[in-house]
């Protein structure tokens, strides 16, 4: 089995409480993509600058990512800076797109027999355009954030009315649909069309819901948040490596996936940028998920 | 096995999205009490005026509440005001402590064969008095309040010193210890001497913290939150009258008693003042408890 991951990949400067860094690795598809591959060969679709070093394309290359859905194009890569006083929210210092701005995601030949997809967090007509392209795609997930929101509502729920997971955060998911309670907001994306919404809740954990399926998974008891930068990205990295690997929706797997997500994304944020990520085993995944089990099960 | 419980009754008056009510019953030792009443046999503390009617006594006479305990003095109730803007926090709109400023809490003889002893949120002074008399109490719980921490610091110190468990909210326990992790913070209290802290998270469920045990119950998936009054210590009733009915404090039982909280909680909330709490049966909260399992157990 295998995934195809579309999403930004980028260059990031992060302030956080711990430390500065600049020009170190982003972008949605590359925290999901990197976790992903733990669990299921995954390939990456996206484009780059003539500036993303090779010793940044190495990283993908060493966790044997599929890159031939990768553009590198004259100029600048897609660029991000944050910044954090609190863990909880970051900052927007600066978002230059770069030769993201006139991205045209083109996924090759040879990924169309996957049946997964991912659609990280990238302009809803982006997610349309790859939709469309990919129409032999079975299961599809996507992610977005406010900005689309607010600028793109009606783009982004075509988006939704085509994909099986949306992943959201909470906030989000309260302005998108105009209900203030979280399950009657959830119930009315699933009207929509997708099977399961997964709502993120920060270091309150997440749950997904789908017909017949409320599950809560708790925030990993993490002691030290160092960067929360690809924390969503992580966890959908996480949970849609071990539903394609395991190649199937049922409740029961989709509860694991969102034990596994959670996994991914504890291990992230307890280190900067992809730092963690890139170094992530299966075994340290699958140590936490046990650990995880401990404090949920009866 | 039995269980007493100290702690306010009082009169409310409730202003909430869905109305206002007056003159119901409120307090911790109200609620408390009736939802403990379901799991073990419940005896009260506590003071009320001449204004609190035969109809309020007789809803703990119905529920089998033993009273004896419980003084009526010339005067009135304590009486509390609060408003609820959003349903996450109260705003208080008055307190007459009325009988209560006097009380001096007395433990009838026939009360101190009870091996379990539950301190509502009361001031420190009456909690660790109420220890004193009651020595003999082989697990002894409290919950307490931010009034308390900015107000009676050391009071409150030498009271979670001698209390086998601590009932308190999340930004409570952070303004209590001055550790902002969570998970460090319990650590603190723990070292103070309590065995285990129950760490309430509003919306977003509760944790215990232990040694060698975290765990972690999400919210019950209420649709609509009526009145959050009580809730914390509805929680504490469901959990106390839990564990005092099992009679023991093994990791495996506090993980249930956490359930129970969570559950009790969540029957509360649906319904205004004490409404839903006393007419509340073991058959509905045994229902709950097995939903909440399915939205938690891989």
């Amino acid at each position: 089995m295998s995934l195809v991951i579309v999403g930004s990949i980028g260059l990031d400067n992060i302030e956080t409480p711990s430390g500065k860094v600049t020009n170190v690795i982003g972008g949605s598809a590359s925290y999901a993509s990197i976790v992903a591959q733990n669990f299921v060969d995954t390939k990456l679709v996206g484009v780059v600058g003539t500036d993303f070093s090779n010793e940044n394309l190495q990283v993908f290359k060493d966790r044997n990512i599929s890159l031939e859905g990768l553009e590198i194009v004259a100029g600048k890569t897609f660029r991000w800076g944050g910044k954090y006083n609190d863990l909880n929210k970051a900052e927007t210092l600066f978002t230059d797109l770069n030769v993201f701005a006139d991205f045209n995601p083109k996924i090759p030949e040879s990924y169309l027999p996957s049946k997964y997809l991912f659609l990280g967090n990238i302009h809803p007509d982006l997610q349309l355009n790859v939709l469309n392209q990919f129409s032999k795609a079975e299961v599809t997930a996507c992610d977005t954030m406010n900005f689309w929101i607010t600028g793109a509502k009606k783009k982004l729920i075509q988006v939704i009315k085509k994909v099986d997971i949306l992943f959201i955060n909470e906030d989000e998911i309260k302005s998108l649909t105009e209900v203030e309670n979280v399950y009657d907001a959830s119930e009315t994306i699933l009207k929509l069309g997708p099977k399961f919404v997964v709502v993120k809740r920060g270091e309150y954990g997440a749950f997904v819901y789908g017909k017949d399926l409320i599950f809560n998974a708790p925030v990993y008891p993490v002691r030290k948040v160092v960067d929360p930068t690809g924390a969503g990205d992580s966890f959908a990295g996480g949970f849609m490596g071990f539903v394609s690997k395991m190649d199937n929706l049922d409740n029961d797997i989709i509860k694991k996936a969102m034990f596994y997500g959670t996994v991914t994304a504890s291990i992230n944020v307890e280190n900067v940028s992809i730092d963690n990520v890139k170094k992530m085993t299966l075994n340290e995944i699958e140590k936490r998920y046990e650990d995880l089990l401990k404090i949920t099960q009866i």
